[in-house]
Parts: structure tokens; C-alpha cells; sequence
């Protein structure tokens, strides 16, 4: 465990302006606390978020910015009252380094839900500093915030578990959807869509993938296992499927109606949304109370349920099907993403890439 | 227990056409079938639905129709395996006389979901004839659609909680909303809604009724006990409560923004719809992701969840406000009703009323 003050500036790859074009920044990390613990990151995954602060589309970007929040890396240096961790430890961190740790859903271990958290980039941190991600050779993060990776999974693996993995995951455990022979469905197809699938699954739920298109029928049900395949405009097999599901994890990220799919749901179905959708959705109100139904929402998930659901794929062997690239892809990676081309996850692995200015 | 038959033609008070006017009408009850108990009713309240289909606002009426689904009569006759009622009870009958008895909502006891079941009026019976309400002489019901009401209770105090009383009762049981100590809303002070303050300040609740002026404050507070009033377009008061409540009922029967009372929830708060409202309603997706809330919908009640809330409010002493009139007034109720004059609930006394032709 030794001092590393000597190694204090780092490099990452952080956006300047609103054209979302990574590249390499110099800066300096804070000095490991009481309660820090120093990380070099091994690994990235890149999320659809990362775009929209990349490039200012919630309007509330700073710059330099460096994101990512699907890190995987090694403890180098604990402070004197980390007592979870070591160096060597494989560990992760998320979405969040912060929480007022007082409030409601602090108590209640749904930091996720605290007025008063802090993100992993583009957030001011308690020392005034800005929060930078983990597109970076090292982070300094409160030990709260940092989950154990179970052993022998692979960093890559691991990468993804940390906000897409998890943020299926939140929902399915926290309305009772977690015990096995349900039947659900998976409403779209991306990153956080295909986790949910793998999740589900190894859940031992009944799977349908919902589309709007057929293009992705032969990977859902070949290479991600999903049991059915749904295209919504298909109104026989939407109708055969009617009043059947337990749940729909909808990660559409537009506007959509939600009437044809409440009506897939069985009594006291839910519809749980993932995307954040500005324009506004709607419903008539006999869809809900004929069947005594739910729109529900969910967001990221706790650290709690970080740990919980990296124990949960570790043990049932899921692994999500990720592409991983070198630090100097990453604005290839983003311009990708954006467009959908990507099965389904991209991991930065940042360890092997040269972090140089 | 003697035998009616001379006694099957019975008077009741029907609607003829669109108009909704309703006037004596003569009709014959079935024989009382080994499961059936024969009623004789002794008062029946007036619900908001029943200006709906006496008017054929929903388009499915068919005439002649004796309204009345809150029905509060004494055991006649019962046929020969009917166990649980004997002759000189006092009984209730709500919005249902049949269920399919074999689907899911039906063997988990949630008959008022099941997609086959018969409403007490304006529906067509297992013999193919139509059902008839309670603003009649008697009733012929099968006994699963009849619950006892607790001893002591008076009759035109139970009828109210046959259809309004078990609306509200249903949900805040089913989702765990009973407990004392919550903190809930209930939006919209009409049948319903006083229904609702009365049965959640019984479970211990914090009540605020929130409305969209200030003409209801006194009754709210000072008749019905509610503990806070909140004018919704008070937005200093909105702001103050925003992040509070465990749960709102609504009860507005027309469109109306629900964003204003999502704010009003706190983490994992649910707004549950009990308006029939076929304009849609809008939301925008980060208002349930951001705290997990949940809209969601609720159908009148159980025949189990009737026999609760009556046990309920016999226990904790609810009594509902009610103004009791004769059946020859009830076209002026039913006229009082659609401009909400009447606090808040009328009840027919059946017996009370001369029922001739």
C-alpha cells in the first residue's frame, strides 16, 4: 500500500465542447482520503449516456469532461479506514461516487434515489473539484461507492454489470419480478435491452424480445437466448400475446405509445420504464385499472444491488456479448453507438491502450 | 324459509331510454336456485355509474335497466346449499352477480378482474335474462356475490362501502398501503373520495384532500377530518407538500395533468386512478424513474375485500355522510348527483318507498 502522491496526474480522454470528441487531457486526482480508494482502471464499457453528456444534450455539460461510469479497475492504494478492500482487488465503480448518506433513500440503501448524489463525471465533487470517469488510467473513489468484483470474472465481463446490468436488475428485484417462471419481455434492444434479456433469463423467466422491426429476431432468440420474438406492428401475434406477461422492461429511449403494450400484461402486470423520454407518454386510464396494472420507472440501481447482481452473473454464468476496443477508437465507438452498431456493449480496455497526451 | 314463488314479480325503478329517467317498472326474478339467496331490499345507494349507464353514456346500455349496485337487503328465502346465509339476515349485494369462477383473477380471489363477470344491472345472466339492480323490491343473487353485514351496522351505512367504500379499501390493501402512519392524498371529493378519507384516516393515515378550489376546505377538514387541504393550483402549498405522500387517490373522472401530483410523491409513491377517463393521460418518463413511482389503476373490489372493509368500518366506527331519500325522489338524486350537490353520497330507502306501478 504505498503513496502515490508522486503519480497524481493522470490522463484521460475527456470531451472539450458539445462535439463530444474525446481526447487526451491531463489532470489531477485528489488525494486518497480517509475513506478512498485509489483505482487504475482496466476497463470501460461505453453507455448511450455517455453520448448525451458528451455532446450537452441534457444542457448541463461542463468540460473538460471525461466520461464513463462502467469502470473496472485494480485498488492500488486504500486510505486508513478502507477495510473492505486491498490493493489487487478487482473492484468496480458506477454512476455515482456520492450520497448525502442521511436522507430517506440513503437510510433506506436506494442512494441512487438521493436528492444529493454526486456522478461519476461531469458532477462537482464535496472538494469543489469536478468528477472525472473512468475513459482515465485511475480514479479516486469513496469506498461506498466501489463494489468487489466476484473472482474469476473477467474485468470486460464486469464492465457492463455496473449501470446496465444493474439497472435492469433494480426492478426486476425490487417488485418481486426476481423468482423464476415469470414471464416478461424486453421492449428494445440496446445495451441496457440485451442485458435484460441475459438477466431475465438466467432469472429463469419466459423471455419475448419486442421490436418494431424482425431485424434482430435471429440474435435475440439465437445468440441472446430469448424465448419469443415480438414485432409490434404485427397485430395477430400482439394479440395472441395479450394479457400474458408479468412485466415489460421498456428501454425504448423516444417517444412511443404504451397502450398496445399494457395490453401484453396480465392482472397487476408492470410496465417499467428505462428511458429518459422529455416528450410526454400516454395512457387512458381503464388500461391500468382493468387489470389493476402499473407504468412504473426505475433508474440505475443501488450499490447494494451492484454487488448483488455481479454475485447473481457470476454465479449463473451470464456474459453479456460486448466488443472490446483500444482508447483511440473510442469517438469510432461513440459515432457507432449512435447509430445502433454495436452487438451489444462497448468496453474501453484501458489498461492496454496508451494513455499518452 | 318458505317458498316466494307467488312473490317473483316484483317492482323496481327503471330507466326506459337515453334519458335516464328512471320510473316503476315490473319485472319477474328468477326462481331462487340452489346457490341463490332471495333478498329483499331495504336501501340501495346511488352511484356516479349509474347516471353513466341509465344515460347510455357508455354506449352500452340496454333498457329497460333498474340501476342500483350498492344494495342492502334482508335474507327472504336461500336455496338448499346455501350455507353461509339464512333467512332474516342482513346482507349486501355490490357491482357483481357472476364470475367465470375458473380463471386466475378468479382462484386468486380478485373476481372483479375476471373478464366474464356480471354486473348486478345492465348485464345478461347465466339464464340469458338481464340482471336488475338494487332501486327494486328484491334480488335473486348467488351467494358468492353476497356478503353479511356485520351486526349492528346500519344498512343505509353499509350501502355506501359496497361499491365506494371497497374502490378505495382494495388498492391501499393490495398495495400494502394499510399500514398506520402512511401519508396519503386523496385527489377529488366526491362519492368516492370522501369515502376514501374516511377509510385511510381509519388505517392511521396523514390526509390530505387535494382540490381544484378552496369551496370544500371546511367540509374536509372539519366534517370528514382530513388533516390538510390543498388547493392544486396553490403552487407555494404544492411545493411545500411535493416528495411527501406514500400514495394519491384519484378520483377525477375526467383528463386532468397528473405531473403536479407525481411531484407530490416520494420514493416508490404511487398515484392509483380510479376515474374512467377515456381522453389520455400524460406523463414524461423521468417523473417515475427519478423516486421508482408508480401509476397505476384499481377496479372496484373483491367479495373477500367487501366483507373487509365492512368488518373494517364496523370496527373502527366510519360513517359515511350520506343523505337517505325515498325512491320517488331518486330522478331529483340522480339530477343533484351529476352537479355534485350532495354530501356525499345518496341512499334510497327501498323499503321505506312505496314501490307501485
Amino acid at each position: 500500500m504505498g503513496c502515490l502522491e508522486a503519480e497524481r496526474k493522470i490522463i484521460g480522454w475527456a470531451a472539450r465542447d458539445p462535439s463530444g470528441v474525446l481526447s487526451p487531457y491531463t489532470y489531477t486526482l485528489r488525494n486518497t482520503g480517509a475513506e478512498d480508494v485509489y483505482i487504475k482502471v482496466i476497463c470501460c464499457g461505453i453507455c448511450h449516456t455517455d453520448i448525451h453528456q458528451a455532446k450537452n444534450e441534457l444542457g448541463m455539460s461542463n468540460y473538460p469532461m471525461v466520461p464513463g461510469h462502467e469502470v473496472v479497475g485494480e485498488v492500488v492504494e486504500t486510505g486508513s479506514e478502507v477495510t473492505k478492500f486491498k490493493a489487487g482487488d478487482i473492484v468496480g465503480v458506477g454512476c455515482l461516487v456520492g450520497c448525502c448518506k442521511s436522507c430517506r433513500p440513503c437510510n433506506a440503501d436506494v442512494e441512487q434515489y438521493c436528492n444529493k448524489k454526486i456522478w461519476s463525471y461531469n458532477d462537482v465533487y464535496l472538494d469543489g473539484k469536478p468528477t472525472q470517469g473512468g475513459f482515465s488510467a485511475a480514479m479516486v473513489v469513496h469506498q461506498k461507492f466501489v463494489a468487489k468484483i466476484p473472482e474469476g470474472m473477467a474485468p470486460e465481463q464486469a464492465a457492463p454489470l455496473l449501470c446496465a446490468g444493474v439497472t435492469v436488475y433494480s426492478p426486476l428485484k425490487h417488485f418481486g419480478l426476481n423468482q423464476s417462471g415469470l414471464r416478461g419481455a424486453i421492449l428494445g434492444l440496446g445495451g441496457v435491452g440485451h442485458m435484460g434479456v441475459l438477466i431475465a433469463k438466467a432469472m429463469g423467466h419466459h423471455v419475448t424480445v419486442i421490436s418494431s422491426s424482425d431485424k434482430k429476431r435471429v440474435e435475440a432468440l439465437e445468440h441472446l437466448g430469448a424465448d419469443d420474438y415480438l414485432v409490434s406492428s404485427d397485430s395477430a401475434r400482439m394479440q395472441e400475446v395479450a394479457d400474458s406477461l408479468d412485466y415489460i422492461i421498456d428501454t425504448v429511449p423516444a417517444g412511443h405509445p404504451l397502450e398496445p403494450y399494457l395490453s401484453l400484461l396480465k392482472l397487476d402486470g408492470k410496465l417499467i420504464l428505462m428511458g429518459v423520454i422529455s416528450t410526454p407518454l400516454q395512457f387512458v386510464s381503464p388500461m391500468l385499472m382493468i387489470g389493476r396494472k402499473s407504468i412504473t420507472g426505475s433508474f440505475i440501481g443501488s450499490m447494494k444491488e451492484t454487488e448483488e447482481v455481479l454475485e447473481f452473473c457470476k454465479e449463473k454464468g451470464v456474459a453479456s456479448m460486448i466488443e472490446v476496443v483500444k482508447m483511440d477508437y473510442v469517438n469510432n465507438a461513440l459515432e457507432r453507438l449512435e447509430k445502433n452498431d454495436v452487438r451489444y456493449r462497448f468496453v474501453v480496455d484501458v489498461v492496454g491502450s496508451k494513455l499518452i497526451e
